[in-house]
């Protein structure tokens, strides 16, 4: 059964050699999905008939969006410290322990549900790939479930055990990754794809970070680093040391750090729904793009610094604050992700990728920064199928 | 026919007698709707039963936005343009003038459609009272019809007939402004209820502006003024001393602008999603705040400079930009705008206001902006009736 997405008024393939520039536009598209993946594109007066036909009347068609940080498996939500601080209310200590301590908390299925609702959210906006990190756990027993619980629902799991130092364990982080390294990631790393950790004064410092992401190498897992957000440390060279497939946050950069970004297949994932969400400075994406780093665009939602699974909201900030072009906004949350999760059949629609696209309420995906914060995802298909 | 809307977690009725805080915020709430109007609200457990039952089911219900600026009597788009703008190339001259050409040529027939279409799209987001402006007219024909549409669809249509100069009276301004108080004003003002001038450098100045507005007070309608926004021009002072119900924008004021609208009636609208989309500088909400001025919030929806319909993201840059808390934010983008229509049964949900508002997929008004990009409004009533 091959299905013909046809009168596509402007397609976004990002595949240079089947449209123009660097997004691979085609005008008066058409798209045939055969066995949910991309058998045919190209325009639409060349397509050959199939049984089943979307009329996407005119409309753009993008790849589905590659969401390569997000934060799913908890329980609660934190909206009056949020509405504290951005009354000014100095940081409310203990924000991520109110949700350590529900996530602990709940059950399975409570938190099963929330990860559901929230893919849902995405997915409607038009997400098609979702990478779901653990990390409000944070014991052996609730970061192997939590992973458990995402591996349920994607196959990006990423074992966040590394995340703050919990409660348990103040002023004894060294004890806290030994316990990571020992028992946590040889229990949890069976269900994961990916270690991550958070590498930043006040969570874990260069040599912990070290520690945690080699043993999950060893256990098998990619490596992503949360690098350099608040501060301008060792996180983002740690990651290009150790292989990382991507870095993220990097708002805080040394030409070093560009440099050795430069110089490697890590990408550096920017996240800036996180920085309008906590009044944080935004990254300097201009920077990067003209060093040659690879760019990926993330939502990084999570109930306490960027509740959002918007990445159209990113794509719309993304031009406004970091000053990529619409283009390269649009090319970042797609293909960009799926660097930054080292998968070549998504982010993109040459033959052969996967069938996940989103269709707009919309002629061109300029839209998306043009019109910000009007839901302009009408449909979406993951591997050639709705809903 | 009585309906019940039951099982509110979370309302927002803008009542202060009704409810606590300057919200009016009752928890577990529900509201009795009787011929389109608000005719009982309270907590639940002492409503009556009605025939017809809402049940919200927990969620959080606020009074329905209401938009007192757009712009929705147009015909084309300019993506292009907005691009270019943010990839810092220089204004494209004449980026308005494209739309006056295509709204010149188009239909009627057209112009309503893409009316329709974006009232439709700030509808499902919530919006259930919108002010629209003509402007991309600028002959008597052409704003005669445009505020004529606006009117077939609204009772708060505004002509806007001094938005730029039109290209044929390029550097005859005044011989324009003649033409709008002599013939344009006779002809479209029996289907507006508002007049409204661009008073800006570039625009119209303090003379010619006083002289549209007040050709438009003698035709029986209300004044509101685009006022300072690229420059602290004297909108602000012409709009007060002519009583207007709002002037808009406000980026640039001066000490005397601020001290002029605290001793007026005149509310100060504020449009921060146009300030985002020209990466302009935001206005300075909490020194009209703290001065006691009365603040709405709108979207200023129009093709060229603020192309959103989405209330809720102007929530969400009230408070990450203009440091308002979320319920200031809250109260300005439904109270706010109704004072600045000068409407008193809409905005709020007191007994015997208009039964218009939205229900939120959300447990409280707070995550409008704590879930930025996210749409969040999942039901909209509009006179007690959906759609
Ligand atoms: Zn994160
Ligand atoms: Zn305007």
């Amino acid at each position: 059964m091959a299905l013909l997405v046809d009168r596509i008024g402007e397609l976004v393939t990002n595949d240079p050699t089947t449209g123009e520039g660097p997004l691979g536009l085609i005008r008066d598209a058409a798209v045939v999905v055969t066995d949910g993946r991309v058998a045919w594109v190209g325009p639409r007066t060349r397509a050959q008939p199939c049984d089943d036909v979307l009329d996407v009347g005119g409309a753009a068609v993008i790849p589905g969006f590659v969401e390569s940080h997000s934060h799913l498996v908890f329980a609660g939500d934190r909206a009056e410290e949020f509405a504290a601080r951005m009354a000014g209310e100095p940081y409310a200590a203990g924000g991520i322990r109110a949700t350590l301590a529900a996530t602990r908390h709940a059950t399975d299925r409570d938190l099963t549900a929330n990860l559901i609702r929230l893919a849902d959210e995405y997915r409607r906006q038009g997400t098609t790939t979702l990478e779901v990190k653990s990390g409000y756990g944070q014991t052996v027993r609730d970061e192997e479930r939590s992973v458990r619980i995402a591996s349920a629902h994607t196959d990006e799991a990423t074992l966040l055990a590394a995340h703050v130092v919990p409660p348990e364990f103040e002023g004894r982080a060294d004890d806290y990754v030994r316990l990571v390294v020992e028992e946590l990631i040889p229990a949890a790393a069976p269900s994961a794809r990916w270690i991550d950790v958070f590498c930043e004064r006040g969570a874990f410092d260069v040599d912990q970070s070290r520690a945690v992401l080699l043993a999950g190498k060893q256990a098998g897992l990619g490596v992503r680093v949360h690098a350099n957000q608040l501060t301008a440390g060792g996180g983002v060279r740690l990651g290009v040391e150790l292989g990382a497939a991507s870095v993220d946050h990097c708002v805080h950069l040394t030409d070093a750090d560009v440099a050795a970004l430069a110089g490697s297949d890590t990408v550096a994932t920017l996240l800036p729904s996180a920085d309008f969400s906590t009044r944080g400075p935004y990254p300097d994406a201009r920077r990067l793009l003209d060093a040659g780093v690879t760019v990926a665009l993330g939502a990084d939602c999570n109930p306490g610094t960027s509740y959002t699974t918007s990445l159209p909201l990113v794509v719309a900030l993304a031009v406004r604050e970091l000053r990529m072009t619409p283009a390269e906004a649009l090319w970042s949350v797609t293909a960009g992700g799926a660097r930054a999760l080292r998968l070549d059949d998504v982010g993109h629609l040459g033959i052969g990728a996967r069938a996940d696209l989103a269709v707009l309420d919309a002629p061109s995906y300029l839209h998306l920064a043009y019109r910000p914060g009007v839901p302009l995802v009408r449909d979406v298909l993951k591997d050639g199928r709705r809903g």
